[in-house]
Formats: structure tokens, sequence, C-alpha cells
């Protein structure tokens, strides 16, 4: 027992759970467990975890290489101070003015001031806040209108305004988790580590750490053009780039390349489809800011349609059926301040798994107050890997409604001692895996860049095989023999991305496995 | 052009295609690439690769760890004169007496003439002799039985002589690629280097390397207990193993532990399924020639019952939709003579693609004459990863066709150019990625032990990445710009496994991508 608490104090086996500490010291049963720990030291082994801070846990948070948190802070005042009446749901200045108590369904539109680009913050103010069980409908916007402006940002308020960018300003200046003087690489404010514009973040009242966020996507829908030569047309993206699985094994020259292919939807038929219209490689675009990017390395930077060669008739005779979806769905990590938006964690985030999708629901265990709820990164579709870097990125608005289930009433359910996104769909439990399942705990100061150089699928399939193995021995109470062989027989696990830094293997447990439904 | 040509002679690129070359120096086009060589050299690229013999394809083949072919062919004499007339399938000494020109529909019993066990050998003698397009029932038969001999051997005449093993003779004496004289580990006679017992081979008349093989599933049967205590019905085990990915990853004691799982198949209802019935830990067997097995160190150890115990209700109230397929079907491989059947490769073998079931097709590429298919490790149901080292193994009974495509006659088929082992089901290509592609070719001296030091998923995805890229853009015509966004937009990556020493990523391309149906 004296085992299990020093386990639960070690920040090193952060992303262990409650359950596997138990079952690695001879507790069979994890209700079992639990209630001898009480009786020992008189809150339960989760209380105990959770009121025990670890050490990356300090209200000072670590200098990490890509996350500068007085930057962040300095810029998170100024950005107050810009805007402070520019959108209605941010008029009052105290986040209880943000909350309507008469609605339950609230609409958050994406504009400079509801989103942020490319990063996580557990110090960021809530643009909208939310009773748990309210609806909310979401924008989310895609960070790459720019590789098309004419079709996915021209004529678009919210988009036109998140994309400002003048040569002496920008509307959203930090993009990434960078220093704000981009003094790394000289690319802009943020560096664009991290390239995902998150609408968000919202707060969920009453949340606390060790709580589980249940995120229910009840519809997608597109996000058409608001140019008048596309009216009712709707585009998106998709860009093979220099983080993909594929550039340094490229066959034909020019070697390397990055490529931007550009889809349009056909929605009016039973199956939805995009097909490609052109596609175009990438060529040096200098920035507002006199900047040079010769590679796709800031997000939001203008392409210059009179510097590329489109080449029409791409992709000819070929649709592909549409798995709309939400990249990005994540709420705050606690670990350090300014999280790059890219590598997906135990807190959600850049997830990647198209199953994330209507009809869909992905439960979130909350590692800060309010929870922080940011959504992004929308897809039209994805194959599983996302080989290429990107999958067909598009601007989508989601209705959602948000759960806040308490940490004193897990017991029994499924997403009990959850430690990681776990999605449900009508037919299925996918449990997401990841090279290192909470790389900021795990990967020590310089973690932000140590998870980008130390993934492997090995690893991620480790981590999907174990959590799947826990969910059956808890929500299942099956034994670990029982368990593994049921997961050899019977589960599927697929490749969910390599694009990501963190990458990911996610498992597959069909619902219809089990002769009573037991959840 | 003189690149190319030395590319294709140099045996480390073996396993790269013949397209792959040619875009690799520059050309667009592999029909035009082909007309140029031939041009120049007088022979298509793929014939002067097939006629430059590379270093490996050597006529006296190379001693690679597990292989012994002096032994080997000593064994095949020996088994030749013990069994000249056992099967009638086999009465004639000369392979064209195998064949029945009148004959359309063959029927090979599984029987110990019939079967080799754990290995492939380019020097087998073939069984079956069959014409292009016949049709073969094949029976093919678990290496499993003795988990639990009263439910899938006893009163199974076949099974019982392939299984026959009495303190002084066993009626299949080699098991694996290992020496006869089991010098290595002392387990029994091939060492266990290779587990699965294989029907075959079959020699396909006029079959020679470059041509491909086209095997198609008709049909599916479970093979009924033949015990009366369980007439009617069908049994399989899964068998958590050390070669398991999970084994040095258990959570509770014992540890290490393997654990087989007996399972029941529910064939009644529209939805068959596999239900368990009991399980129980391997306990130290001793084999007939008093050799003990502390381990599931080699195939067909008879478990004493009296040394187990089962535990009872096991998996209760659940219920495993089956995926009868076949975890073996492959061509013996020209490399070496002896070749352990644990790892796949170019040539097939043990895929263990749970999509090789009734209605699917594979293909191979012929890799010597006659091609010698062997078809085996049936498989009632298997998760996309097989994590503990086996699926529900079962003998199951298929009905193939069988079709040889001579290399001249492939241009424009979809299967042209084929390097690896390609599954066509009703609605999707399936295309299978190895760690390493052809590792005989490619691991040197000691390909047979390397292979399993040296795989990972991320290799296995790379190679999966570049066949499906080589399929769009050869049988589709794609550019490798066009093939890459497709494939990140709408290829879902899976785990086939990594139980197999060499570790397999598939990339499954749905039909329904392309308009017109261009197959």
């Amino acid at each position: 027992m004296e085992r299990c608490r020093l386990d639960l104090q070690n920040s090193q086996l952060a992303s262990m759970s409650i359950s596997d500490v138990a079952f690695r010291w001879g507790f069979n049963d994890a209700g079992h467990f639990s209630r001898a720990f009480k009786e020992q030291f008189g809150v339960t082994p989760r209380e105990y975890r959770q009121d025990n801070p670890q050490p990356y846990d300090e209200a000072e948070p670590h200098h990490v290489n890509r996350g500068w948190p007085q930057e962040a802070i300095v810029h998170k005042r100024q950005r107050a101070a810009v805007f402070p009446d520019a959108d209605p749901d941010r008029s009052g200045s105290r986040l209880d003015a943000l909350f309507d108590k008469s609605s339950k369904h609230h609409h958050l539109q994406a504009n400079e001031n509801t989103v942020h680009w490319g990063y996580f913050s557990k110090a960021l103010p809530a643009v909208l806040q939310i009773n748990s069980g309210d609806k909310v409908t979401i924008e989310a916007v895609t960070q790459h209108g720019n590789d098309d402006r004419e079709r996915m940002i021209d004529g678009d308020e919210g988009m036109e305004r998140i994309y400002r960018w003048t040569p002496t300003s920008k509307n959203i200046d930090r993009r990434g988790a960078g220093p704000v003087d981009a003094s790394v690489y000289g690319r802009g404010s943020g560096e664009g580590f991290g390239v995902h514009i998150l609408t968000g973040p919202i707060a969920v009242k009453d949340a606390k750490p060790g709580d589980v966020l249940e995120v229910r996507i009840l519809d997608v829908l597109a996000r058409p053009s608001a140019n008048p030569k596309h009216a009712g047309c709707c585009f998106g993206s998709n860009a093979a780039t220099w983080w993909g699985f594929h550039y340094e094994d490229l066959l034909t020259e020019p070697k390397p390349r990055e490529v931007v292919t550009i889809y349009q939807f056909d929605l009016k038929q039973d199956r939805p489809t995009a097909k490609a219209i052109y596609n175009y490689r990438w060529t040096p675009q200098v920035d507002p800011f006199g900047v040079v990017h010769s590679k796709m390395d800031y997000p939001g930077v203008p392409v210059d349609h009179q510097t590329i060669e489109k080449n029409m008739n791409v992709l000819k005779d070929i649709s592909i059926p549409l798995r709309p979806h939400f990249g990005v769905i994540g709420v705050a990590p606690r670990e350090t301040d300014l999280v790059d938006s890219v590598p997906p964690s135990y807190s959600g985030g850049n997830i990647d798994n198209w199953r994330v999708g209507k009809g869909s629901t992905i439960f979130l265990p909350v590692a800060v107050p309010d929870a922080l709820l940011s959504i992004g990164d929308p897809h039209a579709s994805q194959g599983d890997s996302e080989i290429c870097g990107t999958a067909i990125e598009c601007s989508l608005t989601g209705v959602f409604q948000i759960i806040l289930h308490k940490r004193g009433e897990l017991e029994d359910k499924p997403f009990a001692d959850l430690t990681y996104p776990l999605i449900e769909t009508p037919d299925e439990w996918v449990l997401l895996g990841f090279s290192h399942p909470n790389y900021l705990a795990e990967l020590g100061e310089q973690a932000q860049s140590n998870v980008y150089e130390q993934s492997s699928l090995d690893l991620a399939l480790k981590d999907a095989f174990r959590k799947m193995r826990r969910f059956l021995m808890t929500v299942h109470k099956l034994s670990e023999d029982e368990a593994i062989s049921l997961i050899s027989v019977a589960v599927d696990f697929g490749v969910t991305q390599v694009a990501n830094g963190n990458w990911g293997i996610h498992a597959i447990l069909r619902k219809e496995l089990f002769d009573k439904a037991r959840l």
C-alpha cells in the first residue's frame, strides 16, 4: 500500500492510472484498493494524487523550450487591452458576466477575440462560461484559409478578422507557443510552434481537476464560402508539408517540396464527397511583416497566387466520401502554461481521429479549474495516419452538448479513472494511445521539443494496449488473462496519426462483443 | 538509365519495385521506362532483373542461422522413403503423375503426407499439381490442436496422423526451419523455428518467377470435432505466449506466464460467434521424447490436462463475431531453402490479416518454378495487431480458385509489378507493408534471426506508404503529389500484426473513391 502511495506521488508515473498502480502492486480489484487506501490514508487514491501536487505542477510554471509564460502573460494583457469590447461574448471583464444563466444553448462565433492560435494555456481567460448540460454551437475555423484566400477567407467576416495582417499589425499576433519576439527562428510571434486556430477556451462551471468532461457532438455543419464568386460552395485544403511522414521519402523531383491541394465539397448528394480542384507547390512567400517563408513554417501566411503554378484536373474521377470531424478537442493541460497545440496528450488536443464526428462523444480528464475547453482544426476527411501532415482542412461549425461528471460520481462509469481522451461512437469505444501518454510530465524540461524526437508507433501501440487492458479490467471486470485474450482476438489497432509529434495508435472495441449492454 | 540497370541488379534493392526504380531516376511513367529500357538493353526491366541472378539467389543456398538446407534435404528424402504411397495424391514419384488432367476441382486432405510443419522450402516436392483456373478444396489444420486434444484432435484421422508422436517416433519429425538434430535449443527437430502446419505445397503448372498467382477464397468451412463427446461442435484456441507483444508488460502475478483460452463456436446463428469455455496457464510439459517445455517453445507438444488448472466461466457474456481466415497463404521464397514460417515477406506467408477470408482474393508474386503454394494457420477471429501472439486458432477448410497470370500479361493489371502480397476484398484493396519487405534479401546471412530483432511499426508504415503510393501511381496513373494527398485524406493504415517477427502495417484503399471502375 505504501508503494502504491509513493507511485501516486511520482510524476514519472503521472500517466499510469490508479487502477494500474493497484494492479501493479498486487491488488486485483480497483474498488477494493480504493477503499483500503482510504481506510489507511483518509482520502481516496484519486484525491491523494490530486491533492499532492507533483513537481511539474508548481505555481510557477517551468520554462520549457517552447513555452514562454512571461511573454504570454504580457501578450494576454495586451490583447485584453486592445479588444476589450469587440465581441459581445466578452463584454464583461469578469468571467461571471460571460455566463447567461437563462441560456442553455450558446453560440460561439469565431473571431479574433474568441480564438487562440497554436497553443493551449491554463492562463487564458475563458471566452464563454457554461453549465454542465448546456449546448454550444461552436464555429471552428481552419488555419489553412490562406492556402486559397479567395475561397476560404474573402467575404467571411470572422475569417477576415482572424487572418487580418498588415505591414504594421496582426489581429492575432501570437501563433504558437514560442516567444512573442520570435527569437528562435524569426518566423513570427509564437514561432508557429503550434498551428491550430482554436475556438475557446470555454469555462465549465464547477469543473475541477479530477472531473471528466463529456463532449457530445450533436451536429457538424460545413461553413460555405462567403465570397459571392463561390456562393454556397464549400472548400478545404490538404497540405503535404515538411512535417509529413512522407517528406524525406519523396520519389520524384523536385525534392523536397511542399504541395497544397484544394478540394471542393459536394454536399448535395446522399453521400457527401470532396473532389480536388487543383494543386500547387509551395513557393517562398513573403509575409506582410517582410519575413520570407521558404517552407510552410508559420500559420496564416498569405499565399500570393501570382507566385504559384496551379495544376488543374488533379485527382480526376476521384470522390472522397466526407468524414467531417474536429482534429482538435482538448482541455488546458496543467503541467505548464503555454503548450504547443500540435502534440496531443492526456488532455486531448490535436487528436486527429476522424471518428470524432457527428454522433460521437469524447471524454476528457479535466486538468485545471473550469476545464478550459477549446475546439478547432476541423477536417472534412482524413485517413488513419494523416501521412502527409494534414487532412482536408476546412472550417466547420459544430453543435455540442457538454456534460461535467464530478470526480466523486465516476465509479462504475466507463470513463472512471480516465487519464486519456476516450471516444465513444454509436458502435465502438475508441481508446487513444500515444507514444508518450503525458509527454509534458514524462519528457522533462525539454518536453515540448523532445516529444518530436522520441515518438514511435511501437510506443504508441504499447500505450494503446495498456489502456485497452485497463478498460476491460475496470469497466468490464475481466481478469488480465481474459482481457489480453479478448484484445488479441477482437480488438483492432489502427494508426491514428504520424503527423503530430506525439504519434498515435487507437484501439477499437466493438460494443457488439458484449451480450448485455453494460454501459 | 544505366543507374536504373544497376539498381535492378542490386540485391539491397530487391524489395524496390521496378516502377520505383524508374521514378527514382526521373522517369515519370513506368510504361515509358520499360519501353526505353528494352530499346537500350534488349530485354524488359522485369526480364533483366529476373535473368540477372542476384547474389542471394545462387544455386547453392546460403547458410543462414535458421536454415540448414543439407539436413533438410536428408530429411526430405527420409520422408519420401517412409511415406511413398501413404496418400493417393502422392502415389506417383514424378510430379506429372500428381496431375489429374480431367479434374478441375481437386481436394487436398490434411495428413502427415500433405503438410509441412513450420517452414517454407523451394526444395519441397509438391503434393498436388494444378492448372491455372482450377479449384482446390484445401484442409488447413491448426498447430494448436494439442492445447485441447480431446476437442481438436481425438477421432479426427487427419489430425491424429499429423500429431502422432510416440516415445520412439513422430509422424512429422521436423517442425520448424532449424536443424533436424535440434542442436541449438534441444527443443526438437526443426527447433520450432516456425510453427505453422501448412498444407501443400501445390505446384501450379507453368508458373515461373515473375508471374503472379491469384488465390481466390470462394468459401471457408469450419472443421467440426470428430470426438463423439463433442460431435458437431467446433473449437479453437488462443494462446497468449512468450512471443506476444504483451509478454514483458504483464501487470498481475505470476509474471511472466503463458495462458491458453479455449473457444467454442456458435455457427447456428445468422451471426456466427465464438465464446470462451475456459482458460489455463501453461505448465511445464514433457513431450513424448522426454524434453521438458517450460514455455510454448515447440509446436504440437501434447498438453497433459492433469497438470493444468482450468478456469471456467471466463469472458462471460462476451461473444466474438467470427472473421474466419487463413493466417498463412504463401508461395516458396527463392532466397534460401528452409525458411521459418513465422515472418511474413514478399512471398506472403504468415500474413495474419483477417481480411483474407471468404470472398477475398490474395495476389502473390511467384518466386520459384511451380510457385509452390502452401496454406495454413487458420483462424476463427483475430484483431488487427494479434497482440498476444495468436488469434483464435482452429482448423478450417477452404475452397480456393487459383489463377496464374503470366509475367508478359500483367500490364495495366492492378497486380502488375507486384513485389508483395496484395489483398482484394469486395470493397477494398489492402496492401501489406512489413518492417522488412524482403527480409531474407535485406538482412544478410543472419536474416532469419535479425528480422526478430530489427522490426518496428515505423518501418512497416513506411513500407505500406511506399507500396500504396506506387499502387496509386501505377494502377491509377496519379502523380506522386496526387497520390500523397489522396493517401493522407482517404487511406487508412492499421496494425496487421506485432506477433510475427517481421511486423506488419496494412494500407486500405476503398474502391468507392473511384468514380469509374478502372480495375
